[in-house]
């Protein structure tokens, strides 16, 4: 874990550096909702791999050198999960547009563990993947806008401009209101960056208070209404900047969210695993063929544990890793073709 | 930044050591919101101090001292906050019962902010202040029961149980539902810790969905009902250690929800800087004086910057801020005797 070297390259001096240290030129010239949909088009590939690394994901010899290296401590857990990372990211990178990584699966490893994270965000752009984290960050203008800044933006240390966290977009809780969600859309406009902001969650829990009806009209609809109206603030050439979090649990519901708001790009949850199927998920999408990105985690990154991808065997996880993103893509793609 | 020899701590092989490095023998015996009342009671001080420190606020004695050693750079930006948080703590520990960093103040600074964090939560505890993170975490389930892990609870980690972060409390995103709270109230069960779940926020938008009406009642109450709910799974000996966090800026609602959740301990954001005043803040507590504890964040660790603190000078920020505290309370606690 070298991340300390990382992170002294990550401030500048105004003007002189790059923020970022990895070469991206695409990002001076396109608002971040156009790169991404340059890559889904290029890639033919709306989907994203969730980078949800759970230890019990991580195979036998990648821990038993991570422990023998750090111990069983957090050290070791984050270079175990680091490890695994980086063999996915190696054996798909060129297949997909975006990555996911949730940060819950490295901040429970404390700080090591979100050493990790920056270090797998730093790894897949330098790969030339968009990353979306998977942050659910939200809470009060002064407070959204320090996340903002550390996930999105940069901060300012004396007469250096620092950036935090190498995210291309951040997904954002609604809950606390427009002036919760606005430092996050001002800073994607000044930063070229872009959010999701949760509307629908793909959890069985999500309608306690999501789907109840105030006038007549759930909750979730309120918020995509607001969400349409943050992403006109932020527009790219033709979605929004401000995307949106839609589960693919709730294929009816993502029908009605879909149209209501034309120009929001929507990031699908529980594809998978979580039980969202391909034929319901066209729904997402409009009929250009865009409008929305799907997502799956442990479908992808633990697929040698499936008896579907079994044969790859342990040794070979990456290479099942490979295989279920084909097939996901295939799926997908197919059933789009179908519709 | 010695943050990783704090760190190498922090595992222990099952049965040998405490989970905390730190000894809080009163962590044994009661659970965490009876530890957080006795302390609240002998000191006389429903109050927390918010550690939320942003650079503007941090002396430039301190600043200069931090960037001389580590640059301008993420990692003096986080020497800068840990020095003046530890200096603030020094001097106002034995009047508080608690502190509620806010960790957007810290994640903003990457990864060397995080460890500042960290390393703040450690300071306070072993100072023998309860530590109440302000991470507004909620997410599904499994990501959910991530969270607590990482923030409450441990992280199994081969067969040692290490832990990432050294809080008592954390505040909690509802807006997923039961199933993305319930992670934590477990955990909040097995290890003898707290939460305070967003019911009605302070800041001036929170009324955009929380204020909305669902068969005539406001969400915000149908998420007190939920609350109230949880919290009967995790019960101190009087109040529940699943608390709520209700804004100082909405007293008639804080005194609507006290009525509605009894035995739910309310934090209480919103006092002083942000416009809350103590005569408003009655309400929040029940008959027995208990019930409520309220914050303050700039108004405390930025005192020396207020007109009425002028005269203790940038040097002695800390003096400021510990008359600050003496001001609160008595402000608070002549409010509370006044009615």
């Amino acid at each position: 874990m070298r991340h300390r070297s990382f992170l002294s390259q990550n401030c500048r001096t105004e003007g002189l550096h790059p923020l970022c240290p990895v070469s991206n030129d695409y990002r001076k010239e396109k608002t971040m909702i156009d790169n991404l949909i340059e890559k889904i088009e290029k890639l033919n590939a709306p989907v994203v791999v969730g980078l949800d690394p759970m230890l019990a994901y991580v195979p036998d010899a990648l821990k038993k050198a991570a422990f023998e290296q750090y111990g069983e401590t957090l050290e070791g857990a984050a270079e175990a999960i680091w490890q695994f990372n980086k063999a996915i990211v190696d054996a798909v990178y060129d297949l997909i547009p975006a990555v996911k990584p949730q940060i819950a699966m490295y901040e429970q490893f404390g700080i090591p563990g979100l050493a990790a994270f920056a270090r797998t965000c730093e790894y897949c752009r330098s790969k030339g993947l968009i990353v979306i984290g998977d942050v659910k960050r939200g809470d009060i203008g002064s407070t959204s806008a320090a996340y903002a800044a550390g996930h999105l933006g940069g901060v300012q240390v004396g007469a250096s401009k620092c950036s935090g966290f190498a995210e291309d977009f951040i997904t954002v809780n609604p809950y606390l209101g427009s002036d919760g969600v606005k430092p996050f859309v001002e800073v994607c406009r000044q930063e070229d960056k872009g959010i999701f902001v949760l509307v629908k969650t793909s959890n069985p829990s999500s309608g306690e208070f999501q789907d109840r009806l105030v006038d007549g009209v759930p909750l979730y609809e309120l918020v995509a209404a607001k969400v349409k109206e943050w992403g006109e603030e932020c527009m790219g050439s033709v979605y929004s900047n401000v995307g949106c979090v839609v589960g693919a649990t709730y294929p009816e519901m993502g029908k009605t969210l879909r149209a209501l708001m034309p120009k929001t790009y929507i990031l699908v949850p529980g594809y998978g695993a979580q039980g969202g199927k391909a034929e319901d998920l066209v729904h997402y999408f409009n009929s250009d063929g865009l409008g929305a990105i799907v997502n799956s985690s442990r479908g992808i990154i633990a697929a040698y544990k499936q008896e579907k991808y079994a044969s790859f065997g342990e040794a070979h996880f990456a290479d099942a890793s490979r295989q279920a993103v084909l097939d996901m893509i295939e799926d997908i793609t197919s059933a789009l073709a179908k519709r």
